[in-house]
């Protein structure tokens, strides 16, 4: 389970559509929906679309794990930072995800912990 | 949403297995999914069997809310606490849950946050 939060994480931080679009044909399910508090999406073009915003939203910033996830049956919860690289992050987010019967994340529900003043 | 949490945790304090079911048939998706560190069930026949369990291993413990539900879409996260009425709970557990398009819950994924030592 760290290594699926690793992978989500490394989808997050992937700058190039077509790498991204490899990450998500690895590690997502087709299906997989994403839900957080500013989007609602469905499979791996709209997922792929949405990463792509945010890193024009927030061009540089990076991804990283906050403190352990915390994982059993096909659910694992986390904790993430977005911000410039080595630098505090500006937004703390908190998610959810299952998995297919394959091991690929099927479904992501995402809170905000933290967010700009 | 505040509704919903409150609609769950009454669930769980019903003691009596003929008004639980009423409970689930009223706000619980027949397919409900429920998961926990210690179980996973489906449907309102292993869900209502899950939360006899609960009152016969604590019997007079009550859930209660711990601070807010933060609700989005269709989705809420919020702590409970169970434990003896009116004292500290013993247990503090946290669950996301999703609503089907009925807004009846259709998904229960748990994690624990404080377990007695």
């Amino acid at each position: 389970m760290d290594d699926i939060t690793t992978s989500y994480l490394d989808t997050w931080n992937t700058t190039d559509a077509a790498q991204r679009g490899e990450l998500l044909r690895q590690h997502w399910s087709s299906a997989a929906r994403y839900t957080d508090p500013m989007a609602e999406v469905v499979g791996h073009e709209q997922i792929n679309a949405l990463v792509d915003g945010v890193h024009q939203q927030f061009p540089g910033f990076v991804f990283t794990p906050v403190g352990q996830p915390d994982a059993h049956h096909n659910q694992v919860r986390f904790q993430w930072g977005l911000g410039p690289d080595g630098a505090e992050p500006v937004v703390i987010g908190f998610d959810v995800l299952t998995l297919d019967a394959d091991g690929r994340i099927e479904q992501v529900l995402g809170f905000l912990d933290k967010v700009p003043a």
